[in-house]
This record gives C-alpha cells, structure tokens and sequence, in this order.
C-alpha cells in the first residue's frame, strides 16, 4: 500500500500547545488594549476578489498574493494585509463610520515571499484602525497604544520612529527630484541597515545627482530632541513639508497628555515605511535588542478607501506582526511559562476503577477545575510521566485501599509529595493545592 | 476614474462588531470547556499540499476544495476540515502521543459549496480529538463535554443521538447488501428529513432488494430506552454487530458516572453520518426547536493517521460548528446582549478641550476602564447619539464651566442623568456607577 507523506509547505508552521498557549497569553493581551482604547472587533472572509486586492498592490501582488481558481471560473485570493478588507467593508458599509469607526482586527494573511528569519508564507496581523477623523488625535492614541502596548509585554530597548508622508514629499521636492520618491524612499529606508554610504551610491545609481543626494542627506541626517528635529525640518523644507511638520507637532503634543515618555519616540526624517498608501504620519517600532526588524508599523492613510468609492475616508491604523512579537519575546525572554492549563490528572490505579474515578472528575469540573483522566493501563511511573511532561501540577490518585478507607490521594507532581484526603472535601483541597502553588 | 466595486463573494462573510461579540462570547465559553477537559490549543495552516487533502476525501474533494496555485508550481489547497491536518500533525509528529494528544482547534475551513442557508463558503470549527487510546473513556468523554455545552449554551430541546460504525456495517451485511453501504448510509441519513417511504424507494433505487429494505428497516426502526434498543440490537445482528453493541453499552456506563442524563441522548441505528473515515461510535446533536441540522458532529476514527504512517493510531473527536451553534442561539434568543466593550465616552466640549481631556483619558484607562475620545467638532446631540448608538454606557463631559472649579460631568447614556464630582475622585466615580449598571 502506498502512503502520503506528511509534510509542510516551507514557510508554514503547526502551532503545538505549548506555543498556543504563549500566543493565546499575548493575544488575549492585545485584545484587551485593543479594547481598552474604545477598538471594536472585525473579521473579514480569507478570500476576496482578485482585483480588489490587487488594485493597489499592483506589480508587487501578481507575485505576492495566492490566487484561488473555482470551478465557477471567478478568480479570488488570499488577503495579504488587513487595511485593504477594512477599505472594502467601509466601502460597502458606510454607516459604520457615524462619524468614526474604530475597529480591532486579528486575523492570518498570507504572502508567497520567500519564507526566511521572521518571514512566514501564513502570518498573524493584528490591526487596529480609526476611520473617519483627519484629526491627529487619533495618530497620537495608536502610538500611545502601541507605546503601552510595548510597555505592557515587558519590552524596554524600544523606540517609536515617526515621520510623516508630507516631510518625505517635501523633501523629495527640496532636492528637485519630485519624481523619483519611491526610489528616494527605498534607498533610505535602509539607511539603518546598509549605512549611508551604500544609500548614497544606491541613490546615485537611481540617476539622483550629487546636489541632490546632498539635500537628501540634509534632511534625514536631522537628529537631535523633539522640537530641534521638528525645528530644522522646517527650516530647511518648511515650505513644502510645513503640513507634516505641524500634524507631527500637533501628535506630539497629544502624546505629552497621554502620559508618553518622551524618550520613547523619535522623529525621524529617513523613516519611509514599504507600502504607498501612507498619506500623512508614518511609525514603526525597533526593539534594539532583538534585532527582528520591526515589530508594529503603521500609519495614515486617507484616500485608500476612495478608491472603491471615489469618496476619500480619512483613516490611521497600526499593524502588529504577532509572530515578530512572539519572536522578539521569546528572545528577550519575556514570554511567561503556561505549559498546559490542565490542573489535575486523575489517575485510576487499574482499569476496574476507571468508572469510579469518573465522578470524582466531574465534581473537579464541576468546581471549575481543569481535569483530565488517564485511562491508559501503564504504570505509575509512565503515568507520572505524562502528568510531568505535560507540566500538570496535581494528581489525584484513586487506590484500592485508600477508596476502601473513603479516602484520595493527592500528589504534588514537582514535589513528589502526597497527601490523603477523604473523598467528601477533595475538591476543596485540590482548590486549596491549587491555590498554593 | 475608474473605480473598484466594493463587494464579497457569496457564501463569504464579513462579522461586524456585535457579531463579533456575540462570537467571542461563543469561543471562550468553548475554549475554557475544553480547556476544563484537559484538550489542548492546536493551531495548523490555512493551505495543505493538495494531496494529503485529497487522500481520503477522494471525489468529493475535486468539487469542494479551493485549489491554491502558486508561482513555483506547487499544488496547494485551503483545508476542508481540521481532522485531516491533524492527522498530518500527528503523522509528522508522533512524540505528541506519548500515549495520549488531547488537542481542540478552532479554526476557519473552506467549501467550495453552494451556500445556502446554514451553509457557508467559510466557516470556523470548534473540534477537540483525543489521539492515542482505543478506549471507550475517551467517547463518552467527548459526549460528556458536548452535553456540558449545550447545557452551559442555554438549549433544553437538544438530543445527543449515538450509533456506531460496526453496527452499520452489522446492518449491511446482516441485510445482505455489504457491497452497498455507503448508498445505504446515504439513504437512511436522511429518513428524518424525506420519511421512510422516501427512504425505501432511494433504497430500491441503489438496487436494494425488497427483501433487504425490510431488514434494514427492522434495524433503523428499533427504538425504546437504551437498553432495550442494545437489546434488540443484539437479537437481531447481534453476531455481526456485537463489538458496537459493547461499545455503546460501556459508553453508557461511562456517561451515567460522568453525570450525563440519560434523557439527553439516544441510541439511533438509523445515524450514518456523512464522513465515512469512521470507525467506531459516531454521535450528532439535534437542536429540536431551531431547526438548523446538526450544529455538532463527531466519532471514532481509527484509521485515518494509518494514511500517512502506515501505522494506525487510536482517535476519537468532535467537530462544532460555530455558525450553525451561533445561529441556533440567535433563533433561540440564548446570545447575550454585548454592543459594545467600550464603557465610556470621553467628550471634550469643545477643540480647545481636547488637548486636557486626553489626561483624564489616559487616567481611565489607567485604572482599566475602556475608554474612547470623541473629538469631532459636533454638537452634543451628534455625540450622545453616538455613544447611543454604540451602546456606551457613561460620558465623562469635560466642559469649562466644571472645569474651572475642579469638576467633570457624567452621564448615564441610558437613564440621562449627570453627576457632577471633583476630577480628584471622577475615576472612583465612573467605577462605582459601571458597577452599579
């Protein structure tokens, strides 16, 4: 007979218990943020027409996105973000923005990259987006979302870069080279990685003259704090970048009343983020000491919807990678240790007391305990292991001998300790046993 | 300029935020029930190389599942079920049998169906499986715990039916039609919904003789208590069916120690289920009064991991539909009423407001009350409407009046009443009258 062989497709991953119960910890974290600043919960189907999810991607798309052939003949895709499904749904349901919506989204795109450190074919964005206000105020409350976000996981080598789409259309004019903003943005954006020199000949090979290099240079080589950064944007492209300047001063100024630490953000004028829907501040955190790329990226965005609708919809939103994230904590060790939520293991001492042993795990249920019965006829030892390898804390042990005297043993699985109790108040001592670990 | 139609393939959804409420109410609830069972989280990709998806579903699968083709010619395909990838998961990783996996997974799958009403193009199951033991603890563990979810759900009119694989198969041949069971299966599946003189003639259509049809009949009639049905069974096929009888009769003992009442299921010789990888019990459950079909479905299946390895490992599980169970408690009226998770609208009076109503915010959230600003220049009618709308319950007004002498507003959304406190103790306040709703 012949066999299938099991396998993967490189690039996806099985999630086992273990790392379900580390992502399960961080989601449930994200979602209560998430709600904690007012997002309400979306999701969206996994396939959508091709051509809505191309129209904007373009080039890039046709070898990114995995198209989907029916036997109806229509052609469909996997989604590759979440901005994009959010725009088709304001666009068929225009009154959820009464006059904003803000909603939270957790759910697996897919892209047919390359699969390498970091890069999965199937990942997990976790989105949160506010539609319908051009107000800065919203900017400010997802870099402080994400800033408590960052704080919250335990991350503290971090910083929030934020530049805004107008400084890089401004600066792109300052150095007379207007039509070449998206080389311009691809060349700087790895400043970080590549250092300024191979940026100065990448730019150079894009037909970018020295002049104009130098400008360039100008402008991302601001540094310094806040206001000074803010300060010499203006001085040098004030009169083309004077809107982005100021909403990033505006954003500023929220983020001061939202109790965010200064330190924790940088404006940064060679910040270009990849995708060109961004219309107006742009962020991305770095965690310094994971080195895993970025982890949350986002920006605003306020004409993506008017390209289903022709009416623009003004709208910012962030994106966390929850496999970075978990990456990035696992790394830096921040992840907390849930082996198994199971807390009690029954234990039959033969197969004859199985049918017993059945409602002392329904009242452990019954009490809200987690519990589970191994029904297997091995030893104690074997038994134990399980209990062990598992992580599960408790075993109840149901013998002859103590059942004849009405009574349980209960054992400590890390200190192989064991105590007798009588079968009327077992629950209770579990709960305490429970409770004292 | 041409525009994109906005719009969704049919069959496909998007979920709204209520809706999304209502569904997250539903999977935790399931998560902690089968987390209190001791099954584990499990998680597997959205794409499956095709042919282990094809193995066992054969023809079938041509129909129903979505083709991925990807540029480096590799056939993939979205999955049809969760029983399938974990039995690939299992295949690939045998170590988590050590003797025994008890994993749930709730998860999205595809069918290229023609939706109607109940069915979906995508839709999420809710499956725990226990991998590894041939015991019939395991069974009636699995219907203990669908029984606990219906009670838990809030549904009363509810009927657990069970039958087994070897009695059908005892049925066939004791009928003389072994050559036949899969048309016979298919036929008396659907004797609650066409009748039984329907039933008959589909039979007779498969060339089923008369002679056969009476025989059948005289098994899927049986009916009567649990023992007694056993009972008969056992006189009529029993040589042939003894194994299943046995089966049924320990899961029976098994279920009374687990607290079951006996009231809630039935031994049904006429449930064949659709999927024909079982191999032992199989169960469904029958939401009388919201007419929807089965929101639940599951059984033994021994054999299916044997596919890839060559080596049969035990298995026994149950598949949740989440829409269909979401549906029939819509019907049922047994959903709670979640609007929002939002609990208060922070509203700044005016612009000049925004800026000081941001640290009140922040406080709010500090002491984990979810909380929005409203920041539109709107009248307050447009913003209580708002709140209205969404289902805030509080809005804390900041307006210069109070402020200036030290003071916010509350106002209960749905009674209309303001207080008036001190902005030293507004967050104490807003927490009492959140507890007090």
């Amino acid at each position: 007979m012949e066999f299938i062989k099991p396998r993967i497709y490189s690039g996806l991953r099985d999630r086992l218990p273990e790392q379900m119960n580390y992502r399960g910890f961080v989601v449930s974290k994200l979602q209560s943020l998430f709600e904690k600043y007012g997002f309400e919960p979306l999701e969206t189907p996994a396939m959508e027409f091709y051509d809505i999810l191309t129209g904007k991607y373009g080039e890039e798309a046709e070898n990114l996105i995995y198209r989907l052939d029916y036997r109806d003949g229509r052609t469909l895709a996997l989604r590759y973000d979440l901005t994009v499904p959010l725009s088709r749904v304001i666009a068929m349901n225009a009154e959820l923005v009464r006059p904003i919506f803000k909603r939270y989204q957790i759910q697996q795109v897919w892209r047919g990259e390359r699969p390498q450190r970091g890069r999965y074919r199937e990942f997990t964005q976790c989105d949160i987006d506010a539609i319908g206000s051009a107000s800065m105020l919203h900017d400010a409350e997802i870099i402080a979302a994400i800033y408590e976000m960052m704080i919250g996981f335990g991350f503290h080598q971090f910083e929030i870069l934020i530049n805004n789409r107008k400084i890089l259309d401004g600066m792109v004019k300052y150095a007379g080279v207007d039509d070449k903003l998206k080389e311009v943005c691809r060349s700087i954006d790895k400043l970080e990685k590549i250092g300024s020199d191979q940026v100065r000949q990448e730019l150079a090979k894009s037909d970018v003259s020295v002049q104009s290099i130098g400008k360039i240079f100008a402008v991302i080589e601001i540094d310094g704090n806040h206001e000074t950064v803010l300060a010499d944007l203006e001085k040098i492209i004030g009169d083309v970048a004077q809107e982005g300047v100021d909403e990033l001063r505006e954003v500023r100024s929220y983020l001061s009343k939202l109790g965010i630490d200064e330190g924790c953000y940088r404006f940064d004028p060679a910040l270009a983020r990849g995708l060109d829907y961004y219309t107006g501040p742009v962020f991305e955190v770095v965690v310094k000491d994971a080195s895993i790329g970025s982890v949350v990226g986002g920006g605003r965005w306020d004409t993506l919807i008017g390209q289903y609708t022709g009416n623009n919809v003004p709208a910012v939103g962030t994106s966390f990678g929850l496999e970075r994230l978990i990456d990035s904590m696992e790394k830096l060790n921040l992840l907390p240790q849930i082996r198994t939520k199971t807390q009690v293991l029954v234990v039959p001492f033969n197969t004859e007391l199985i049918s017993q042993s059945l409602s002392f795990l329904a009242e452990l249920r019954s009490a809200g305990v987690n519990s589970e019965i191994y029904g297997e006829p091995k030893s104690f030892r074997q038994t134990f292991g399980y209990a062990s390898r598992k992580g599960i804390p408790l075993a109840l042990v149901v013998a002859p001998d103590e059942l004849a005297n009405g009574q349980l043993a209960i054992r400590n699985m890390e200190t192989r300790d064991q105590v007798v109790c009588s079968v009327d108040c077992f629950v209770e001592k579990v709960q305490k046993m429970l409770a004292e670990l």
